[in-house]
């Protein structure tokens, strides 16, 4: 038999690894059929995890709001995540761990609480949610007209795949020529977008919605960098008013870090490029990266 | 090499046929990932597709709703569905059709707009929502707190696995010895429950909602029998006042015809049994079905 060719990414799946493209759900699986999963996602940059605890620790209390309970140890998933990233040698990679619902075991009642819950997870080249030049010039936003999926029927802070608005929205952006769409939630404040945490900045002070949306880790980043650097920033309630009337705005997620926005419903910022403080947040985000801030250093040799 | 095994069902994906053990969906697929897939369900019984067109012009509608354009036409569709009841030779199946995103093709931007849709199929042994027994002593119900996903976020007529507010109603429905949950909208109007619409009979009248559900083919069939047999039956917004107090409630999905309740937060109805009005509604359905109505009979010699 050939070597498995795990230079496309490597995975596990319920406990066994192989190349990313071999790595598939069985269509019967409610993981799928009713998104009954809860995932997060890690990067790996110059051959470091980042934040690796803090993104293990909400994985766990996401399958715990969903009752999902797998065979894995907080210490197994770190050992499995560990060991896709060394057999697919990369060192800038995009980690992602699903835990997924499963389907019930035979001979029980077609019920949920009846299903064993396993982990699949793999390491592929590293994403990038905006692309090196749009960075450059700063992402186009639109304010989508679809509203994001209220948090009473869906808990945005237990990371989910519940994505039909978040699509909508990027269709949105699509049609009018930008890149992504922000969206509000009923009451006309500011959720988050596909993927990604929102930052307003008005007048110097940074701000980003308190509800409504994923507790991000990079936005966590930059709660830190903003005490670090003695830039007001506030977590609360951020209207779509607030955002259309911008200085700046800018987008966390892990595939990305902080990434400057320069036009939203077509009116142009900062002369259509990233404006002074998300430019500086994000030269300081990647400067501590560099230093090795929050990095787990992966040991390739050790495999 | 060994005759594929058939007997746990047959499936297609992206044209290709494979018993339905073999049925997988690549991990980094968005119609997983994103959730981002419609899909539609028809029952085969006694050998012939129930209603078959109808399903596929739904089908086709929620694709069209996603701008999803896979290669395959209607008659491509009806061609790999028949073909999966074929080889599985089951005369009672559950035939599934998904239509899946994809991935953004090699080299095209990072945007569904850029992916390349396809259609996944399979028929495996008949699912009952409810099991026989269920449906002879009729249901338990709860009304759950969680509120269903809002039509402005996701549609619901367009059929989709956006199923973490129904979860959240089955587990609310579990701990409190019920069997199934039926989801309110945020102005406490009866919306559907975890696969199925919702009617309710009050002083011999029959209502069911007019907006936050599937369009069920089953629901549909209800609204003809009620016509046939001179039941007053509305299309209409339908409180959860008059859930909670109905003299009736039955639930209808493919996977189980007309599903009679017994029970709702407690409340015992008809003596604990299913009332008159939902069984008549059942006995005429099932009779119906089996001289023929709507019935596409499916010839399994012709494989």
């Amino acid at each position: 038999m050939a070597e498995p060719d795990y230079s496309r990414g490597a995975a596990c799946i319920d406990g066994q690894f192989m190349p990313v493209g071999e790595a598939r759900i069985p269509i019967t699986d409610w993981g799928y059929r009713r998104s009954d999963v809860t995932y997060d996602v890690v990067g790996v940059w110059g051959g470091a995890f980042f934040r690796l605890d803090d993104h293990i620790r909400r994985f766990r209390a996401s399958m715990q709001s969903l009752r999902m309970e797998p065979a894995e140890s907080d210490d197994d998933i770190r050992a499995i995540l560990t060991r896709c990233v060394q057999l697919s040698g990369l060192r800038e990679a995009y980690v992602a761990m699903d835990c997924l619902r499963g389907r019930p075991l035979p001979g029980k009642p077609y019920h949920p609480v009846f299903a064993r819950n396993y982990i699949a997870a793999y390491a592929i080249p590293w994403v990038w949610v905006a692309s090196p030049e749009m960075q450059q010039r700063g992402a186009h936003l639109v304010v989508a007209k679809t509203p994001r999926i209220a948090t009473e029927s869906v808990d945005p802070t237990v990371k989910n795949f519940h994505w039909g608005d978040l699509t909508r929205g990027l269709f949105e952006a699509y049609d009018q020529g930008a890149d992504f769409a922000v969206l509000p939630d009923a009451d006309g404040n500011l959720t988050e977008g596909p993927g990604f945490n929102v930052f307003i900045v008005r007048d110097g002070a940074v701000a980003t919605p308190d509800r409504g949306a994923l507790e991000g880790v990079t936005r966590a980043s930059v709660l830190e960098l903003c005490a670090e650097l003695g830039l007001p920033c506030a977590v609360r309630p951020v209207s779509m008013d607030e955002v259309r009337e911008a200085d700046e705005i800018f987008l966390t997620t892990t595939a990305g870090g902080i990434m400057p926005a320069s036009r939203i419903d077509g009116r142009i910022m900062n002369n259509d490029r990233p404006g002074p403080v998300s430019a500086r947040l994000r030269e300081c985000f990647w400067q501590k990266r560099a230093e090795g801030w929050h990095a787990t250093p992966i040991d390739y040799a050790a495999l």
